[in-house]
């Protein structure tokens, strides 16, 4: 089978190329990818941030939806036709991690569309425990949203929100802005702190309570809208050292703080606070099979308004575009890449 | 009532005084103070750390126990007599904290011996809230050791430790070996990290594993003790960057890591592990009553040898001497002052 796809070349350059791609073997499944859209770890990986890690041939993608093409030896209850979603984790069954149950942060895991080949291609060989299946009457380009969805359906859970709780997200890209609707659904009273004025306008457009640390005293801030206890639930989405300092000044007494971000470097973080307030810190990676379950449901259920997040769809053909516009273009929300054009 | 008091007067020096205190008040309890334990606070502020907080007029200490001497008005199910601790913690009841009912982390706490008149005194008025009863067989030196043990109670309960779990204890000081001891007394399976020579001999004496980071990787030795797991808890009592260092690099995927240290200035935290083994950290301040309760049935059991951890017992005439051999002599656990003697 030929397969169109984009294949990162190093220096911020995907290449077309038309590759050939095996039936699916024993245990897996063989996709028809509709739309990919683009994540924050691709414009790390287009930028030559990881270069290392993913080499100087691969197709990257992950937050794809599509069909099911064929499938191979061994596979039940999956059939062609079906339309589906892939969770891209590959687990390894045997480390420390896996057997305590914690799969989805296996020591060696592999991160299917970036360890492994990812979903900016038309035809997609992939392992059939990452398979969901989606709701009939879910759209494929709204589908594509389902897992940055459920990284902040996976971050919420962390978190364990209470309905009537105060919840601040520091950072309104993308991931905070889910992790902020997720909360706001669990009931969550949300703020969003970003310093973005066009992030801001969209959150407020959401009906989020917004704080420009920018222009304001972001923690003093909270305490005014929480009567000076602070916010019991804190989501820290910025990445920076500004957002970790917000983390610790903002928190209520036991206030649980959830790490999503990245950071690379290693913070200052004010652990007094920590001792002194008895907060709680809970790092939270990609996701567990329960969080792309909620996260389709939650999408079906319209929590999401998919028209106005998702910014702009363009042609696998012009993926090298949509990537240099991305790097110019902060107020972009989420763009995609629609693959294949026969999805019904 | 005449009573005998050391005041700390600032610049490593403390006078004995005779101070007048007046009879119980309404809700107040007179305690007769027995023995009081020299706590790494009580240093600091010898040494000149606190003196914004605490003053130059302030009879410190707060590790005690004693018996009643008498009891004010409105004062129930206590009497002359008694054999008791005092819980050292002061609470407002109307702050945030104190509403979600956290009142030991109330945003008021006044901590009695620092905040205000403590135990390093024969007469000392307190709130009877304050008040706990001893078991009839406790003996008072022993006893007054419940305060450091229901440190130790309350980080392990924040922790919530279960029987067969690895357990690293980063510090091997007073709390750092209380902390060992109830973790063990809870079924974990308990490793010290410590670099003083003394002490690394006192906790292998105790029958723990012992670490020492400055003769071997740390991180790596817990990984071979455990099957390259790591440790499922983590206590950093050590206070230091490289304690802050290891208890990222030496936690379990999802492990839990208890901050019991006080950090004055911020260390650098690898927040990238905690995203990347979704680890999780608690802040730990002080105790709660139960903890109380469960330090003195530990104490009760014999869970920690009171003949060797008690190190010395000097007579409040010998303050002075006590704390100061107390900065130059780094290998006593714990040195305590007996203030009346005729205890029974
Ligand atoms: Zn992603
Ligand atoms: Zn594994
Ligand atoms: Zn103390
Ligand atoms: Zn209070």
């Amino acid at each position: 089978m030929i397969s169109n796809a984009a294949v990162y070349r190093g220096d911020k350059t995907f290449s077309l190329e038309q590759k050939h791609v095996s039936a699916p073997g024993s245990g897996e499944v063989q996709v028809k990818v509709a739309y990919c859209g683009i994540c924050g770890t691709d414009l790390h990986i287009f930028l030559g941030h990881m270069d290392q890690r993913v080499g100087f041939k691969r197709t990257i993608g992950h937050e794809m939806s599509g069909t099911i093409e064929a499938v191979g030896e061994g596979v039940d209850g999956l059939a062609p036709g079906d339309r589906i979603v892939v969770r891209p984790l590959d687990h390894c069954g045997e480390c420390p991690a896996c057997r305590a149950g914690h799969d989805h942060i296996c020591h060696n895991l592999k991160f299917i569309g970036i360890d492994t080949e990812g979903a900016f291609q038309e035809y997609w060989n992939v392992p059939a425990h990452t398979i969901h299946v989606l709701p009939a009457d879910l759209d494929l380009s709204h589908a594509a949203l389902i897992e940055p969805l459920a990284v902040a359906c996976h971050d919420v859970s962390r978190a364990r929100v209470r309905p009537g709780e105060d919840v601040l997200v520091i950072g309104g890209g993308p991931i905070g802005l889910l992790v902020a609707l997720v909360a706001r659904n669990a009931g969550g009273n949300v703020a969003i702190s970003e310093i973005s004025e066009s992030r801001l306008a969209y959150a407020n457009k959401l009906g989020f309570t917004t704080i420009n640390p920018k222009t304001s005293d972001a923690a003093e801030q909270v305490n005014d809208l929480t009567g000076g206890k602070g916010a019991d639930v804190v989501f820290e989405v910025s990445g920076s050292q500004p957002g970790v300092d917000l983390m610790t000044d903002a928190a209520a007494a036991r206030g649980r703080i959830v790490m999503v971000a990245i950071h690379a470097k290693k913070p200052d973080v004010d652990m007094f606070r920590f001792f002194w307030r008895e907060l709680e810190l809970f790092g939270a990676r990609v996701y567990r099979p329960e969080d792309y379950e909620q996260a389709m449901r939650l999408l079906a259920e319209g929590v999401v308004e998919c028209s106005s997040f998702i910014t702009d769809i363009q042609p696998l053909e012009d993926i090298q575009g949509a990537f240099e516009a991305l790097t110019q273009n902060p107020s972009a929300i989420k763009s995609m890449i629609q693959i294949t054009r026969n999805d019904t």
